[in-house]
């Protein structure tokens, strides 16, 4: 085993120049704004849209995303007039830009003339335009184009005084199964592994007859009759997110040569697969992100939370909300506008969990193309509308709340664990069961720690863990040495690990741990023999000391080290532990239900030293500290009263609490300690 | 905005001589036969055929719709022989000859020697022979070949005395991605919007920088990374319906040169999204259809009355139930054979709502090929089997009605509004929900109408709407600026509009009206501003005032004119208005339940001085009037008795009905005023 | 009609030495064992493999499925020390080799070389290498490859003594559509037919103008626009099956060139369409067969037993289960392994029914590649594992049975009919209902058979049926005129016919027979015309005398010959026949629940003087007699206990039994008289 790293090259990009960072664009702001597509209307439009931002408090707008076939609208020919003029009027209305390369979506003639510049799926059928992003990672045409109306772009705008912030393509997202991608897949593969045999052997393609005795026969992963070598899914995800970085550093180092001190982002999908989310924020100087949780979702205030702690894990610091919607999207199949207040509860969510930017796709709905339905700032409803209405009051008070907030930091005291690579290893076919997927535990995990008020971060299994008094991992199905190794020392080093299952099963080539689960980690857990996994039919159950397990089950033959378990009762594994403890490290074999996980971690929690934000607060009311701020978020709509210790001034309200706060539909507090107050 | 309309190219196709209509084919007699395809047996089976035809009182039989590779065996050779005998065999008993030309599905040779005249479909897959319609309608090759087979066939039988009515193809319904397609689809752009410019106008290219710098660059919409642009989607619909009808139209003329007095028609799948059937009937001499509703459907009756009433709005008078299944069809997951009754109910329904023709798809079930499941009038069972002894009865009656009810008119006083334009625009991904598809609500609208028993017409919304008392509109997401115009005119002539939503939403470019609906018409109901679009999930309903809806509501801000109103009662629309009423307009922004739409709808007619054709009669029987003849149907199996003022003689069996009437299961009575009868 | 039979060319290929059997492989003992993969381990791992093998009792093991790609590294070159090494190892340790050609997956260079040997799907889309299986039968250079490397093997180990079996590929199953196999497919049709008028006979091409004129026209079934040639679909089915035979008796033969006393096999899939099952085993020396029912499918028991009597029918005598589970397997959703005892119990149920070997994919789970979640006989938790355990001790008890069972054969009174070529002919589109397919009626009507404890064998229905006293068939849609001779005599012969509904509709061309049903098996059972089918939706019943029937329900006439009917009670079939009896020959035109259909069955055997093989056992309890032994098979978890007259010995504990036996949670006993085991 060797100790390559899941991520194959770490190596980082020099920065030449110390890097700015979200500080320098908000000055001590909060960022409020949206995408502006001002090509998609008459310029006499452009006056009614600063006069509204104005209104409404916008401070900031995202131009350009999609404007390459308006910029360059034939090969090498540029129209920069318009874009003169929209800087001009932004800038002379006190609205910063943040500035998009428009490489998401070529324009028509990249394709007619340049076919090599659209991707192939893995059934070999080629993406065409018509739509967006129809370009191939690996394509050398696009990447020419692309650099040089980037560049284009960096020289004309790059010290333009409206401009705070690049921000780069949109959602990468894309893929490529292609001839030209194949030929930069050999070549990602011979940097991994060097040699061929060493690629047959963390491939095992002893397996099958698959044995490679020329590079020129390795292909991306395709069609097969029967079952894809998982390895080489596994490395084509890694490649693809590679691939994808490479198209953004390009186009970042472009536009850091022409400006130096402006900070330079793309926008993250929240939760997508397909990029190396530890990696590529390590590549920007701003972490942003997309939010789109259905309104209609019992649970879309925790994936909010979820994906905002993340980002904030991913920036280290304070991140940008880059889009979210002010209503309804229109990609569902049933899409639900935001019923009032919504929008302005998960704006502010957003800000307690870390963000120093709230912004919307986009600011004014479009009329027409693929996304009219998607709502906007300034919707179909016009100013008159609730939407717009709602926005301007929001403005109002985020500039309000931002000189006590931009900036400021939040402490978290739990981790959990996520990493792309182990992802990809699990999300594959021919797997025990297809319904305990990595991000299904993620979430899982996750709602019990949101619901209990235990601030989280997350942490990749290799980061430094001892800043955390605990570690939770919700499923880590696959684990490197090193990662193994850091859990061990973590706990041996006084922290609380609790463990989901699933975790350790493989190394970073998907190849099976001796015994089914790494040997270390079962000795950390005290666990002689893993016989078998029993994964549950979805509804079933496996009733437990307590609780009611869900999902997965395990028959396992404990060492006799643990000191504490919960056994099965009933069925095929009555008496055999569901939940073993060892010390510090908690392994669990199977989900309980989302009360019992809570209850579980609490305790746990109580024991690490770790206690929630706020104890007592009727359910759905969400507690975070940022700085010395306490948020208060209120996802129901019958009004109720929080207990809160102490004396605090409301700075939404201005209001003084002591001792308990009311909140109404959708309300909200931010408290503010009152000698800090004073 | 441009006054063009939804129908691109309104110019009618000149006629030299007065056409044909389907009373010179009828003569005084209800048309009685079906598809029959001779070439599947030996020839001494055509005897039985002809025997057991005039026994069930079959006067027209529709002849060589599947035939081109029998008559033209290699590529320009002809084989007539066997159709010469079967048309005399067929004059000599006295069966009408319908002739189909044989296009619909070409021989092997064709697609094997003009790989060409293949469709290629959206994924780029191209669809072989070995099934049928394997043809693209852009391809020259093809169009040369099937107007050689239509000349030499016209040619030949054009004065054949067993001829009464040209069948052009069948079931027209392909499409094509292709190269040749792609290039037409260009032209016809051109032709449509004659410049560049005015194209990426219409389609919005502003929008994900697809701006069209090139005519090269257009294309048919391909498969794409994420959303299709909706005009290009739209146009093509537009285009696709306009190449089939090329090809139709070109057949036609061929036909008519040769035959002046014979008339043309092609037969329409019914509620078919792909041919613009207003447009489309304005190139047929007679307008028939195929109807296959499923015999388990407890709204079967339903569906057929709503194409029923389609079919004879778009013929303006008597139509011909072209296709329909004597028992069961072959394409459902379970197919279900008519129970005894039904075939009879469903074609004498038929007959009331304007048929003047009932025919089958196919008198004699084929032995061997795709469709050998399909029934037919002569079964596997063979002339012993129920569904021919029922055929035989069926025969006897129609034959007997024929004198009574032959080119009578139905006199409707509500229309219906339908537009393939405006289906097609809404027909498309990305909307605010998918369950409420342009089909969807026009069932559920017609079946209040239905269950009302209130006669309806179908209607352009830029038809002449002036002979009808009420206009209901179940849904028209697409209005042109004329169409808008006609309604607001309809109204302030005196009529009665009644609307459900998502009507009005965009123009004929799929464009966003202002305010997300047309201002005229927002003003025309007293809509101040529309908020928001509140779909609802499946299942979910909206409590109302004496209602509940159902998919559907809106956060309306009426502007105070509207002088009726129910409002929501609950949830998050609470107060607002459900329905609208101002004047002779009325807006209705949910879908009330069935019974609750049925009596709405019922309460509105009777306002505009609408009556339902009969009252008081029990649930399933179903009422309509054709010519002084008032027809029930009984589409119940318990036995029921109806109230009947007056005193008429049932047709059916030549009794005298005063007062009432008793129908038992499946029964039916055509009334004949009694004055008129003696 | 001719008198073609279903199957198309039934010349036996000429045995010119006396066929070696499984007997000369078993030599009195049970086999043991699985697949080995040993290129996947190191060679210091193969130590501890025969060690443990040994330990387990494993006396046989596949070796070389899948290793061309390290057997021939290189076009023509060849690497047979490791496999020289292994041999020797296991014949070392007295482990028979069953030695497979490696030829169902070529190397990544024999798809990169020669791109012709890859498959091509309906779509038109090529399957790569990556998975396995991806080789067209069709293509001569795969054949010439294939050859020289099964031509390698058996000219180095044809004459090996550790060699007992010759394995050729691994479950047939793969297709092609390509140009390749379009030609092949020609001339496969051109022997069958002769001439293109045969053709066009058969496959009615008069149907929708499909008529051939030159025989490059010809194609294999592709994407059609609506509906393909079912006759066509059905010629491809059967030239699929032989082309992959054709296949393994090419590499058969040049095996029996170098080892003639060494019998072949080839391990079919269960239940598996794509091969013509009784062509098959004709052409092999043992037949044998991969098998894994779910172990939480309550019917998993008799799923094992249906595939078993299948098995065993077409090797007419003990054959060999080729691969089985030990725990769960990886290609369903959710994967259940084996729960304690359950292996040792389909294992015993295996034998039973005339398994004279017990093997598993795999021996030693694999560490990387896409099943290494399918378990093993060593699975993960390795040798202290519960499964590697449970088969240790498995392995002792087959080699204590082996003496008593080996070699004897089963008596069956009863034969259930089944043929793929009348499957292939039913399991197509635009069908009368998809709920009443082949496999589901197959099942059905065993479950019924094998809940009554009615041992039953498979049979052709052109086989000689005289030997049972019953023959069942579940459906047999499609009947050669022979087959109908035959049934027709076995009844008049004095055999006892019970027959369920869709069968004989068709000729061996899916051709409906006159009448929807071959007059003669309507005589046969007394019905004058089969007016219509009325197939059931999914939860419908048709309530009868005595009995609920499913699925499928036929308004049928009977001809007053008919001494015994159920009829149908209420609905549209009210007082008509829902089973008929006519002498001996009984028929049922519906399903009746399993619990009625169980009664029936055993009521109408009981008349035909066959008993069940155990009366008065408590449900779950298998019973089956194999010579003269009586084996008890216990589904159920609960400890029962089991009537058995007489007095035995348990070749399981050594323990007498007199008039019952107690058998626990999954127990089994292997009964032999006192008297014999004396």
């Amino acid at each position: 085993m060797t100790a390559r790293d899941l991520a194959p090259d770490p190596a980082p990009v020099p920065a030449p120049v110390p890097a700015p960072d979200l500080a320098s664009v908000t000055r001590g702001r909060l960022l409020f704004g949206g995408d502006y597509n001002p090509e998609q209307w008459p310029e006499e439009t452009w006056q009614d849209d600063v006069r509204l931002m104005k209104e409404a408090g916008v401070n900031s707008v995202t131009v350009g995303v999609f404007s390459w076939s308006r910029l360059e609208p034939r090969p090498g020919e540029r129209d920069f007039g318009w874009l003169d003029r929209l800087l001009e009027l932004l800038h002379g209305h006190g609205v910063g830009v943040v500035l998009a390369t428009p490489t998401a979506s070529p324009p028509p003639w990249l394709g007619h003339l340049h076919p090599d510049t659209l991707p192939v799926d893995e059934e070999g059928r080629t993406e065409r335009w018509g739509g967006r992003q129809h370009f191939s990672h690996s394509s050398a045409t696009y990447r020419r184009y692309a650099a040089a109306i980037t560049e284009a772009l960096a020289a004309r705008y790059g010290d333009h005084p409206a401009l705070t912030l690049w921000h780069i393509n949109n959602e990468y997202c894309t893929y490529d199964h292609g001839d030209e991608a194949a030929a930069r897949f050999r070549t990602w593969l011979a940097a991994r592994y060097g040699t061929l045999d060493a690629l047959n052997t963390a491939w095992g393609t002893a397996f099958w007859s698959q044995g490679y005795g020329d590079w020129a026969e390795v292909l991306p992963p395709g069609r097969v009759h029967y079952l894809k070598n998982p390895a080489q899914v596994l490395d084509f995800r890694r490649f693809t997110s590679d691939m994808l970085l490479e198209c953004f550093t390009a186009e970042r180092d472009i536009v850091r040569r022409y400006s130096p001190g402006v900070p330079v982002t793309t926008n993250f999908m929240p939760l997508f697969i397909g990029q190396d989310g530890w990696r590529w924020a390590e590549e920007e100087d701003v972490v942003s992100v997309d939010l789109y949780p259905d309104p209609r979702d019992p649970l879309g205030a925790q994936e909010g939370a979820l994906v905002q702690d993340l980002t904030r894990s991913q920036a280290r610091g304070p991140w940008m909300l880059m889009e979210q919607a002010a209503g309804a999207v229109d990609w569902r199949a049933v899409n639900h506008p935001k019923p009032r207040g919504l929008n302005r509860l998960w704006s502010l969510q957003a800000v307690a969990r870390g963000a120093d930017a709230v912004c919307y796709f986009q600011w004014r709905q479009s009329r027409q193309g693929a996304e009219k339905f998607h709502s906007a700032m300034l919707g179909h409803a016009g100013p008159e509308g609730r939407t717009y209405q709602e926005i301007r009051r929001l403005g109002a008070e985020l500039a309000h709340l931002a000189p006590e907030v931009a900036g400021r930091r939040i402490r978290a005291e739990v981790a959990v664990l996520h990493d792309w690579h182990a992802w990809w290893a699990a999300a594959q076919e021919s797997r025990p069961s297809d319904r305990v997927g990595h991000l299904a535990m993620l979430r899982a995990w996750h709602r019990a720690l949101w619901e209990a008020r235990l601030t989280t971060d997350f942490a990749h299994p290799e980061h430094d863990l001892t800043p955390y008094r605990m570690v939770v991992v919700p499923q880590m199905y696959a684990l490197t040495d090193t990662a193994v190794g850091n859990l061990l020392a973590y706990v041996e080093g006084g922290g609380t690990l609790v463990c989901g299952f699933l975790t350790g099963v493989a190394d970073q080539d998907d190849r099976i741990r001796p015994g089914g689960m790494d040997p270390r980690l079962r000795e950390l857990f005290g666990i002689r023999v893993l016989h078998e996994w029993w994964p549950l039919e979805p509804g079933e159950t496996a009733p437990c000391d307590g609780f009611d397990g869900t999902l997965w089950s395990e028959e396992i033959e404990p060492d006799g080290t643990a000191e504490e378990t919960v056994r099965y009762r009933g069925g095929e594994l009555d008496g055999l532990p569901a939940l073993l403890r060892k010390g510090r490290a908690w392994y669990l074999s199977t989900l309980p239900a989302p009360g019992a996980l809570r209850g579980l971690l609490t305790r746990i929690a109580a024991g690490a030293g770790v206690r929630p934000v706020l104890t007592g607060a009727p359910a759905g009311v969400e507690a975070v500290r940022r700085g010395d701020l306490l948020f208060l978020l209120h996802h129901g709509r019958d009004t109720v009263t929080v207990e809160v210790p102490g004396t605090h001034r409301d700075l939404l309200t201005g209001a003084p609490v002591t001792g308990r706060v009311t909140l109404g539909r959708y309300g909200a507090a931010v408290l503010k300690p009152a000698e800090a107050a004073s």
